[in-house]
């Protein structure tokens, strides 16, 4: 197992990032709003970023005006971390009904000629959107808390770090067991049993529990393409694909995939190794202020269709952070993110072009569906983007060679 | 480390549970309704027992009508695990554009006076909402994924049996470095270092990663109290609560708390333990086919303050799935349940009354408020409702000494 010698988000790390409300004044100003508004609960990404809470079960409603800044909470539950005032409502009453109350006391004040709009996230709670529209509140969605979402402060690209340190120990546990291995009769074994995908999966999250993370059912190990939930034994010569992408303390997720050969022949694997690290070297020589993230993915794929490979299918950059997926992202991807907040209408987005701040994975792949065996080289590594081009949050190696 | 040798969930596991979708049927036929439909990722419970999907970040869209069961998915995303019609529109809409284009084609034949009445889930995004309500679907929220639910079949008790059992080997781990520890100084070392709160979360969650479970970051090790990111130092007569709640390859969680002393004097610490020993016992006693899960709630803690002891605050009872809060919940507990299906309008639950296959979290605990210390005895374990009370999914030891 790994070292027992904490490396990383180890000691007391009470000190969750922190969030700038600026940006909900500015968007209360531009759409003449009276309010901005969201419930959920600590799974919902915005509402996370919103409030900074972690564990909690229970669904919070969070309301921000000119004046005040709320969280609307059931009576008992722990608020720890929220910096501005926790109403607690002492009726057991649903948080869409608390966010009404909160916000009917702070705006009782208005003039009759007053805005009632509130701005929303699209993906609010349809019964919390009843009962604002009820009240006689007029809702908008915005987008500015995905915007805001997708520019990371030093505070966060801080937290991004330490979970892709984590990712790192992960990728060298697998890296290590798998240098380990005898071949018998073709099949790896290690420490004298066989070893498949999954054994191997849960030796790498293993490591990243001993690190401190979680996100552990977010770690892939894959031969021959698509992932199962069937365990595969590994065979020399396989190229091994292992992706991470463990979720910190406070909320962020890391991305690293590696990509390994026992025995390899040097034939496809090897081949394909150099077309991925190609186009993985292309991403980042791209990925800067003012690109297309659109373009971005365009040239990553394209360096790698010029060594004569497929590229594996999908989008191979996209914004990290909360999410596994959030802006910034390549346009015609729609709903991508699990917070919803990443495409607009009609499935464009309006934050294709980057900005300094932005961490994007950088995933180039290419998979071999000519013979069938749907064999995958991969990499992927999380880049943020700064005044003069963009940065590897972690170096790793990208060796073929365990 | 945990030994290697798998014990649980290891082997090809590609049969999640199935969802009989008969409780839709009876849905729409009660409400005059022509569709139910739902949207979201994997990470929303409802979505997930709908579709039994794992792993994408993507939005679906799922429409249930009397003649198709559909998922409406972004073009190039792996739908494995869904058994019924995956509808792949060309165009990158929205998942709400999608579900109203299948809404549309299968609700087109409809004469003049059909209903256009559409069941959703309460906490439906917004977005997809007005997408439903622009197209003239009426729409009326019904409760039914969250009370179907509740109530678990043979194949998802099979999974929470299975987590469950991860669960005990996460709670034999942390049983065993105690009983390793020696005492320098009042405090505890294991392995030639000291032994804080932190060290043995990871060391749990190594183990609970070795099963092939998820979730660690709900695992929780606490001394004197309220959690928090903090790290504490382990001492020697401290009560250690040891709180898990992993998460299978199929999403249910388990629920494990087990409380540790080392070297205990034999005092409050030995009276709480009986106490809620009792409470434990009490609870299992209570809980039975049409038992008011208020009522258990109130005997649970009732026995405990026969002791003379005070309860810690919050719901000792309360249902677990995919959710590790859902419904049955006591009554007066509104916003319980991450999936929010889990409370009326007015803040009350209409589940009160527990059911056969109901799987209900039984937690005693009691705080020592007096002397400021905090210090907490707890027990949790998962019962499953059956035809003549109740029974534990796994049973295991509850002792205090290590």
């Amino acid at each position: 197992m790994a070292d027992d010698a904490p490396s990383t988000n180890y000691d007391c790390d009470a000190d969750a990032p922190t969030t700038d409300y600026g940006f909900l004044a500015d968007a209360l100003a531009e759409a003449d709003a009276v309010a901005f508004v969201h419930v959920g609960d600590v799974t919902d990404p915005d509402l996370r970023y919103l409030s900074r809470l972690t564990g909690s079960t229970y669904r919070f409603g969070f309301v921000y005006t000119a004046d005040e800044t709320a969280l609307c909470a059931p009576p008992t539950v722990d608020t720890e971390g929220f910096p501005d005032r926790v109403r607690r409502e002492s009726n057991a009453a649903d948080a869409g009904v608390r966010v009404v109350a909160a916000l009917d006391e702070v705006c009782g004040e208005r003039g009759e000629n007053a805005s009632s709009t509130v701005l929303v996230p699209r993906h609010l709670p349809h019964d919390a959107a009843v009962y604002l529209e009820r009240a006689g509140y007029d809702l908008v969605s915005t987008p500015a808390v995905a915007q805001a979402r997708a520019v990371k402060s030093d505070e966060e690209l801080g937290r991004l770090r330490a979970v892709q340190r984590a990712a790192v120990r992960g990728i060298e546990r697998a890296r290590s067991i798998l240098a380990e291995t005898t071949v018998e009769a073709d099949r790896l074994c290690w420490q004298h049993a066989p070893l498949s995908t999954e054994r191997l999966r849960r030796q790498v999250n293993a490591t990243l529990a001993s690190e401190g993370v979680a996100g552990v059912e977010h770690t892939r190990v894959q031969v021959g393409g698509r992932s199962t939930f069937c365990s595969a034994p590994l065979r020399a010569g396989d190229p091994i694909v292992v992706s991470l992408a463990p979720r910190g303390q406070h909320g962020y997720h890391g991305q690293l995939t590696r990509t390994f050969v026992v025995d390899s022949d040097g034939g496809w694997d090897r081949r394909a190794h150099v077309a991925v690290d190609a186009a993985r070297r292309v991403a980042l020589g791209e990925l800067e202020l003012g690109a297309s993230l659109r373009r971005v993915h365009a040239e990553t794929v394209a360096e790698a269709s010029s060594f004569g490979l497929a590229p594996t299918s999908g989008d191979r950059v996209y914004g990290v952070g909360l999410s596994r997926r959030e802006r910034p992202l390549v346009a015609d991807v729609a709903d991508g993110g699990e917070d919803d907040g990443t495409s607009g209408v009609n499935g464009t987005s309006e934050t294709n072009e980057v900005t300094v701040g932005n961490v994007v994975a950088l995933a180039p792949s290419v998979t071999d569906t000519e013979n069938g065996t749907n064999r995958t080289v991969a990499l992927a590594d999380l880049a943020v983007v700064t005044d003069d081009g963009c940065e590897l949050l972690v170096d790793a190696p990208t060796s073929l060679v365990p």
